[in-house]
């Protein structure tokens, strides 16, 4: 391929368009990509699922989408909140847009002691990092997802022994301005469930996690009160999202709860 | 079971909380149900993912999760926009609040010919009827999703011979004061596609199909543009959100595109 | 169109293949569809994921995939093992082909009644009703899912108080010759878990499923055994395969554990 | 803890069992774990989806869950075929057992050169790396699946201009003795498709996959016989097995096709 080959072929995304409206995101999805993402005392690799997408103004036709691989092939520090805010920065720049956002989406993992015989196995974590502009401003998006054993506290209220309980997702998305570890998040998280879990536990581990759950027994209702004050008290969080999602063991159903809350409208 | 067992059993839910903090949304999801669909001239089966919940306020412990199964069993007439309110209203009434959603995801099908031999095939289409109250206010939006085909302008103006062209989804999001029929939706998005897509196609369907999709090029912001403007055009359409997502043939992620419009704000 | 333009367009498909490598499946998946299933004293409307597909010899360049569809949209009566025979039949003699196989999988609905209050709700199932056919012989297999709760037996033992339970799939994927009610494949099931789930459970109904759990702990192990051995005793079920996944609730992973058994060889 | 902890905990696994049913496979999946997997040259990081399992004689009541975490975490080299085969009999010996499987699912990630720009992106594969024992024997298994483009003859031959054509999946599931590179995989089936599919396209590539892939029709079933002859002139793979799947651009199904073939069986 030469110069002269690429000017010789039409460029259709560039023509005019003559409908007049502006599309809010045009972009690309289900990206598969190899990341490296920071963790506490340095970085670690892992695998993406990424999303790129821009605004676009009534009078142009089409956007160009191979830049947001040039984009993607280009990031050359581990994704963080803050190094989020360069990478749309060049996105705008590199498309000509106002607008846009950026999502990576990717397992975590961290190794963890067992409670009791302190055995070490691999959890992960699912997080989502996101970016998104509108008019220039730009709000960074750290949202952590772990599992934990959630237990009821009617169930064990009213039964003469036992206590239903079962796994349950438990999220925070937290607007930052600052790297916030995502270890960090995930400790948050989990010191407001009936229990963490863990990979790996023998039996020793068991009892604990077994006694430890029935002696803290939360609702739905109770997991995201609990975490949302912890993401009240915490200063690098600027605004949240909390939810939980019980995979029920006595029904086929969820039961779930969502709290929103931004600080700078309580301050 | 008798009243007095009833009094019994602590209502752990019905408990005060002192953490007071309200909670935007509490109920159940992930439930699987068979339901009855209003249709053009009628109704029919099909079988909906279905979410229910409610805001709670800062100082009740928990809601009351089987209640919401009482309201979906009691369910006695079609699914459609309208009627969606009632339930709303019905849902807010028995759980003592004053915001939540409902949410119904079903397949609807319809019959459609092919398009030369005229031999008919079920056609599925994804719909999403939900409602949502806040402040006494609840908007309803029909969401629907048809599968259809894409060819693209850039690749057949630059090649000698062919384009690519991929199975693309095509949405709308409508926000509805009164019932609008899903199969005219449907008809609204295919219309706006490089070709509609059937079940059954015939040789001669084929060649249709093939020289009709070639002879319409979109790109997929061409399909949220052209969708966008019938939207407009639609009396009973207030607001909506228009998505198109094409399964490239030539890479392996989507290139997407979203166009939302409240009329409201441009009247 | 008319004849004429059917003979003037080439049949690729009929034309010679000189590779002479037999294809053991060609067909179509991912079909959606409305269907009708047989229940106990009539049948029920649901929606099934469909897929079939023949053998195509050696010297056959390709199938003619729009026969799969005049067959499905043929099919007047409700799905059923008997039934699955003759569309098998119908499908080998259309296609001229002496293998194929046929698959519906839907979610099927059994209203219950909650343990204690006697409160109805209805309970989905997952069902998958397959036929295979090689060289003439065909075994048609009823595969049914249910969700159940399951307690474990270490984590009670060593335990003070309390025991970790989760909601658990238990399946039995059945070979017939007979039609068997789905409904009482299911209540085979159920009765060998810890305890069964519902939709609907008022708080007496909760202290007796978190009673009756806590009552009959069983392992993943003993799931299946427990299934396996009440299949043995089923004289209609001929052969199967029993299947558990306890979605752990002190884990992020599942347990599983599968027998298979077919009782032609132990007899 | 002490050791003391662990004796007087009772190990209920470890009982007898009189039901005297063996059990074909139990074990643990949906584990995510970050892996090292064997590459041209050297090797890479990836996420893998990890599943074990052994079998279990009649006469014990469960196996030890926690003894296939152990296994895990003690890998020590870059997955590939050969190395499977010590990974099973370390199982197999730590669990006691005489039968199993293993299985690790993982996108693979290769950096791919643009057909006629020469741009580089990164692909992304999906591969399963497996082993199977059964009295002894033990068969390891690498499945590589590769997105491409595949054009459908019918749809050229037929019409006036333009050809369907779609994003299918294509694999191969080999079995094998040695290593066998996951990208001589790939090429082995790239190279049969209508053709490959790339991240990053300019125009110029463009042109270049939308005209090939014109001029390379095939059908489903083309897919799997020439995919087919490439394994059986491939002399590392012992047996295998060949699926396509395609997503159709003019239905909302997929078609799909397999061969299967043991050479040891042709020779």
């Amino acid at each position: 391929m030469t110069k002269k080959d690429l000017v010789v072929l039409p460029d259709v995304q560039s023509s005019e368009d003559r409908r007049n409206l502006p599309i809010q995101r045009v972009g690309i999805k289900g990206v598969e990509a190899p990341v490296l993402v920071k963790s506490l005392g340095g970085s670690q690799h892992t695998v993406a699922d990424v999303e790129f997408a821009v605004s676009l103004p009534g009078d142009k036709k089409g956007t160009h989408m191979s830049r947001f691989w040039t984009l993607l092939e280009g990031i050359d520090e581990p994704l963080a909140p803050v190094m989020m805010v360069g990478v749309m920065k060049d996105m705008l720049a590199s498309l000509r847009s106002t607008g846009g956002h950026i999502r990576f989406e990717f397992p975590f993992f961290i190794e963890k002691a067992a409670p009791i015989s302190g055995m070490k196995s691999t959890m992960n974590y699912k997080v989502v990092l996101s970016a998104e502009a509108d008019d220039g401003k730009i709000v960074v998006t750290q949202k952590v997802t772990a599992p934990v054993t959630s237990l009821c506290p009617c169930s064990k209220e009213i039964s003469k022994y036992g206590a239903h309980n079962q796994r349950s997702k438990l999220s925070v998305a937290a607007v930052l301005e600052t790297n916030f570890p995502i270890e960090k998040q995930v400790k948050l998280i989990e010191e407001c469930a009936s229990c963490p879990v863990w990979g790996l536990l023998k039996r020793t581990d068991e009892k604990y996690v077994t006694e430890h759950a029935y002696e803290n027994p939360k609702f739905v209702e109770d997991l995201v009160r609990d975490v949302a004050i912890r993401c009240i008290d915490e200063p690098a969080i600027l605004a949240f999202k909390v939810e939980a999602e019980n995979f029920e063991s006595i029904h086929n159903h969820s039961a779930f709860a969502i709290i929103t809350y931004d600080k700078r409208e309580h301050s």
